[in-house]
């Protein structure tokens, strides 16, 4: 056990029971994937009277998909609780772990080992001192907000909570708005867009970049705004929001966007989020050049007896070798999953991230991994790209849809440093492959010969995949 | 170029032209993928006046995708010229590539560097000698026979070929049978008996082995067995077929299925094939133990200037190091441009497979790649093997599907010897990043932290591969 014995004596207020000083406790800040993750890890690992767990969550929800949000707005899912993967009384029942919803963790003494919480369901917003021997802070990610006129008020969301899911469909069902602005063209946003088309509204998009989804290439970014342009969505690129404007009565309107305003009496903000290291950076926890956490591979801070797991985190690249920030569920809970075992006293390890991203749009599936054109530029690569038409499957059966296919290829050697795939159904996955191929510095040369699976109502003969393969292998030949 | 010139002089009979002494000439024995798709690959490098390129296909089709055939069957394509890729006109007019159909290589003089073909299509059926300087052997493979009375005749139908493919469609419209046996439980068996269930047939599928699909381990395998029982098909397993029966007019009426007659008015033997490797055998053409032609890694025969290519090869089974001779038109494909290539110069090389198969049998998505654990143990590994049960896509979605995924894995250090996959939509080339992991040597440990895409409506937070690779990782760690 890497945990301490606890030496200093309880000091909590009256709501906080007093702990055997033989116990150790386990602190996490923040009821989301990270935190939660690591306190079922740890107690997988060690039993309750050797470790007490207390998690504090400062929403009304813990452990649960913010990814699937969209999906409840679209009413594909009508119960909200089903994005929620483990209530309080769950983790309090079947694993002895302590989830606080309400409680805010305001500040973290690294020196005497105790967070500040207030207990915001309290009606005086009661504030107390709990003591830890190991802390994980879970922090989360911040919603990129831009501060425009009329940004505050009602009408205007973010998407970033369950809470945030719950307050855009409710105002859908109360208000019955015709029309939507979305702000910002990453992956929320999109799936959003498409929820509320599905809802009947009439649905425009705002995005300050040239394309929707900035972490594809400009040729397959066009191939989503197409997506969303034949699913009906108007899209206003190249054009950032400078207000929101609201009518006498204070209801959202419409927004001001370039020039021109965009009618709209629902606004979404779905810009990105960045890492939330503030609570940490304050406590002198090391924090990096992207904001979030820095951790080493077992996901321990630079601070002793404290590890960090989730979007405040920061990462490594695998492929250009920077830190980056990727706000992603998969990441939190293979991270969470390595803090504690960790603070369990085992061995697990988070190497680092290819920003591997999958999504769908309107029967667009898109994927992507490793480096695109600009981020491979910006490492310092001599690259080249290569792309592909081909089908999602055998091309004679009536349901084969196309399917396109990019890589980025460092020059000498041909090893393949990012893909992205646009297509029909089932071209999105194909992506892991290329994350395989990443991961262990495969070639173009040696993908072609990889022995991917055939059939026709699967795949053609030469999988996608292989098709951009076989081209930059031929066009590299022809050119050497 | 390695093609040597022309040293002797052209022996032909009237049909064939006579061939200038300064041009060499590439014959091509089989219009299929794996011939064909070599002789494109050298036309593609080498002009006509350079290489003149001869193929003789024994059939009425060439260059078609055979793996179509049960899409035609169930109607899903209804025009076989859809499974036709190129016509011998195209190859003519497109790439100067005579393609003659119904011309039967019947015998390779290696020292003389001539073939001798039948013209079937002549009314004497002509003999003649054609010359080469290059050979491409792809004579394919021979569908496994079995035996037994009242297998001749009509109603009993095999499906190696498009000319099959015709007749058993022609045979369903025109007879109208309303029960069929599918004897052989492998993936083109399975296809079929969808494609007869689909089109209203009754259909009964008997199996020598205690499961359909004999690549896949027992317990998966019983997956495949409900999918089929699920569908509406009858199994009857563990048994073997011994006659056929047929009524006083020749009719098929039944087949004798160990004890039992099952009735059936169509009959097709879907029992596998085996490498066609005879014609080379007879030319002193090295064969190996499978019965497949035996090359090196640029799909050379071990007698000079011949190729080899497509399912009458075998090759390296890159797990167990073994040779095995695997029917697949992917692989075909790809060796055939690597034969191309050689011949034309250039350098590519075909290094072996993983057994990689997907297909799709009543809405059960189906992949496995490298060894199963019976293949496993016939190679010689310490092994264990791991299987958890997850869904397609986010549990809380309403299509999200079961899904299952097995490793087989390597007791020391944990490295992935095989995988099989079962479930709903999105299961089967989920192998593909399998194939990438077994190829590159990954272990369970390195799989778990792979960026694999997580996107609720492609995948859990988990992708069920990591599912099976943490439940391998924990139950490793519990127990060393």
């Amino acid at each position: 056990m890497i945990i301490s014995t606890i030496s200093s004596t309880a000091t909590e207020g009256a709501c906080e029971e007093r702990i055997s000083l033989m116990t150790r406790r386990l602190v996490v800040v923040g009821g989301n994937a990270g935190g939660l993750t690591a306190a079922s890890q740890a107690r997988y690992r060690v039993g309750p009277d050797e470790l007490e767990i207390v998690a504090f969550e400062r929403g009304n929800y813990a452990s649960y998909s913010s990814c699937g949000i969209p999906f409840f707005v679209s009413d594909a899912i009508d119960d909200i609780d089903r994005l929620v993967v483990r209530t309080p009384d769950e983790f309090r029942d079947r694993q002895a772990i302590e989830v606080r919803i309400e409680h805010d963790v305001i500040a973290i003494d690294t020196a005497r080992r105790v967070v500040t919480v207030v207990d915001r369901a309290s009606s005086g917003g009661d504030e107390y001192e709990a003591p830890f021997d190991a802390l994980v802070i879970a922090t989360g990610a911040v919603p990129r907000r831009l501060d425009v006129p009329g940004a505050e008020g009602g009408g205007v969301f973010g998407v970033q909570t369950l809470d945030d899911g719950v307050r855009v469909r409710d105002y859908v069902h109360e208000v019955q708005p015709a029309s939507a602005v979305i702000v910002g063209g990453g992956y929320i946003g999109l799936e959003l867009a498409e929820a509320l088309l599905h809802r009947g509204l009439s649905v425009t998009l705002v995005e300050a970049g040239p394309q929707p989804m900035s972490t594809l290439d400009p040729d397959m970014g066009e191939l989503v705004a197409d997506a969303l342009r034949h699913a009906g969505a108007a899209l206003v690129l190249s054009t950032t929001v400078s207000a929101v404007d609201r009518d006498s009565d204070g209801h959202v309107c419409g927004v001001v966007a370039g020039d021109a305003t965009v009618a709209a009496e629902l606004v979404v903000f779905g810009l990105g989020t960045h890492p939330n290291g503030e609570l940490a950076r304050l406590a002198g926890i090391a924090v990096g050049e992207t904001g979030g956490i820095v951790t080493d591979r077992r996901m321990r801070t630079r601070t002793e007896g404290v590890w960090a797991a989730g979007d405040c985190v920061e990462t490594l690249h695998l492929v250009s070798g920077r830190p980056v920030a990727v706000a992603l569920g998969t990441h939190a809970t293979k991270q969470g999953r390595v803090a504690g075992i960790d603070i369990a006293g085992g061995h697990a390890a988070f190497p680092g991230v290819l920003g591997t991203a999958v999504t769908r749009i309107c029967d667009l599936e898109i994927g992507r991994t490793g480096l695109n054109a600009r981020e491979a530029e910006q490492a310092g690569f001599e690259f080249e790209t290569y792309s592909a038409d081909a089908t999602t499957r055998a091309g004679y059966l009536p349901n084969a849809e196309p399917i396109r296919t990019k890589f980025v290829i460092e020059r000498a050697g041909g090893r393949v440093l990012g893909a992205q795939i646009c297509g029909g159904r089932g071209a999105a996955k194909r992506i892991d492959t290329m994350a395989v191929a990443i991961t262990r510095g495969v070639t173009v040369d040696e993908l072609l010969v990889m022995d991917l699976g055939y059939a026709p109502p699967l795949a053609p003969t030469w999988d996608p995949l292989l098709v951009t393969a076989r081209r930059a292998v031929d066009q590299r030949a022809r050119a050497s």
